[in-house]
């Protein structure tokens, strides 16, 4: 029996493959349980420098286990207290993935809709291949996209997030990369190695730098600018005092490659 | 005598009209309780369900009533209690259509300045005619765009907000579509059938469920991701526990139309 | 000996010039010293209507004094009271450009890259050079952008701008355009000359209406939509009081030049 969430560690890359082809990925209670434990495990990994996320099959994710949900309504409460936790579960992992101490890297194909969508926004980076359609489409059948909102709307302006939600048209790579929800598009048989080249790229910086950069960035958009600067100013003393950092600096300023030990 | 507010009903769509074209349709005291009391309406309205704002004669809206604020100084302050009302009374209006449980579809041609501008701005969604031309130009009769920066600078990018604020330059549909402020620009002789086809599109979904999804969309877009995620979820379960979107969910996976009641 | 930072007054303009070409323009100490003194000078000064930054040699800016940061390890407590300081004092210049009651356009060519990245997007405006890269590439050498990153963030989107910050990858013009951090990109040999015009066009406009708008800009960008229109309206009254935009209103309504005092 295949497990929904393969894992593979390269070179300090995670690559987590959602592996629900059959069911397009769906975030199923078991696909949402997979990723929170990997996610709880990567938290605490020191070693892992970057993690991809991608999908077996025909879609990257095609949102929630919609046949489980209707499952869930056979409680005595009607699904109310399933549902409530289901969407509790189901934000612990978006909002899990922004907390990652990793850069996470969506790497979508083929369809991102509602949850699936939110996926790829809720990853800090995002390469799709091209011909990818990305909507938050729950609106055509009676249940609007509120939470996957949540991720879309801090990635892509207003009125063009409104539109995708209310009407739950699809838009392409091209649209996409224009209005912010992805970094760029590639040809679907380079996804897996773009996806990777950009992974080591940043799993070649100065690891405990990018941990620092990637909590702060999201710390900080929360803030008024005073309180912004106060802390994105405490990190920079902090990442000054490393060891590795002084060592970065002097080798630049020596134009020779920085002896680095984390 | 015409109504400077016209209003038309047609399919659970309702198109409010201006029709003050001598005066480019200005949002003279007249407009604004037109519009609010329009608004007001609306906002108790359970039929209908999507709202179209356009303009008749060259320009959709050239802001406020310059003509009638400079009357307004006669007063014995100089006009300063007047103006303050006004502003508020203008605020009213244009946060007014940001909270009306219908989406609404600016469609605007011609020109859109200042307080028209904003309004386009204030609107959830916007369909123009080709060649029409925005600006947030009351910096040029040194009167800054202060409100319309409210609603302006939550649609584009900053500094594009900026330059359009001092400098008073118009821009055109495509730079607008590009930087948020519209969702796309059509043929003039096109734009009623657009705008109209957009709104059957909304229309034709779930009621309620694009209802509460409106409502949470300008909610959350002002909290921090925790909180907003903890108040788009709670929408999720409300939704879920709707007879009609069972019926939905029920529907899709049974591969056939909803028999929706709403 | 030349000075660190050149400042030239034409016609309500100053113009500021980073003059330290053999560094890259490095925000030293003495070049944060110099720029800090021109902004509390500039922040009294009533004459002057529109800053223009720019920076002599190859490159406007290359970021912070790496010389000057690595020498300041000597001290006993191995530079950490020198960093906090330094942070505090280059946060200090850049949210004093900010609140500095004229628009600032920044007008880079060749490198903008780290704090000179930063220091683009912490102007109100920016016509850039041709060719000009901006990165904000801290994370090649160890230190991450964490300051540049609060600046960047709120020019951008938040995916691209994750990448700049975690890839160090530098951009172009036409990117930088498309994304919001510069207005628009001129020939190098005109860059002067489309700076000068977009300030003079600026520096006509009524002055205290500029400065209001300004001021109001970015006091309401950390509002709530409620808070913002207050904030806002209020400004709006303040400035119809003002005898010069009762005249401006006038004179265009009477299609006339306003005689404006201010």
């Amino acid at each position: 029996m295949s497990e929904i969430l393969l894992r593979d560690d390269t070179g300090g890359i995670a690559t987590l493959t959602l592996n629900a082809p059959d069911r397009l990925n769906a975030l199923s209670d078991a696909m949402l349980a997979a990723l929170q434990s990997q996610i709880d495990t990567l938290a605490q990994d020191r070693e892992t420098r970057v993690v991809i996320l991608k999908g077996n099959g025909k879609a990257f994710c095609a949102g929630h286990d919609l046949k489980e949900m209707q499952a869930g309504r056979q409680a005595e409460d009607g699904g109310q207290a399933y549902f409530a936790d289901l969407f509790t579960r189901c934000a612990r992992v978006m909002t899990g993935l922004m907390r990652l101490p990793q850069p996470v890297i969506a790497a979508p194909h083929g369809i991102a809709t509602a949850a699936g969508c939110q996926m790829v926004a809720s990853c800090d980076l995002a390469i799709a291949a091209e011909g990818t359609r990305f909507g938050v489409n729950g609106v055509n059948i009676g249940l609007f996209c509120s939470t996957p909102m949540v991720a879309l709307s801090r990635n892509i302006p207003r009125k063009h997030a409104f539109e995708m939600l209310t009407t739950g048209d699809f838009i392409g790579t091209d649209r996409a990369e224009a209005l912010g929800l992805i970094n760029r598009a590639v040809p679907h048989d380079a996804l897996n190695d773009e996806a990777r080249a950009l992974s080591e790229k940043i799993a070649a910086k100065l690891n405990p730098a990018v941990r620092i950069g990637k909590r702060i960035f999201y710390d900080q958009a929360e803030m008024g600018m005073d309180d912004a600067y106060a802390h994105a100013g405490a990190a920079m003393v902090e990442n000054m005092m490393w060891r590795d950092t002084d060592e970065g600096i002097s080798a630049f300023l020596e134009k020779r490659k920085p002896d680095w030990q984390a």
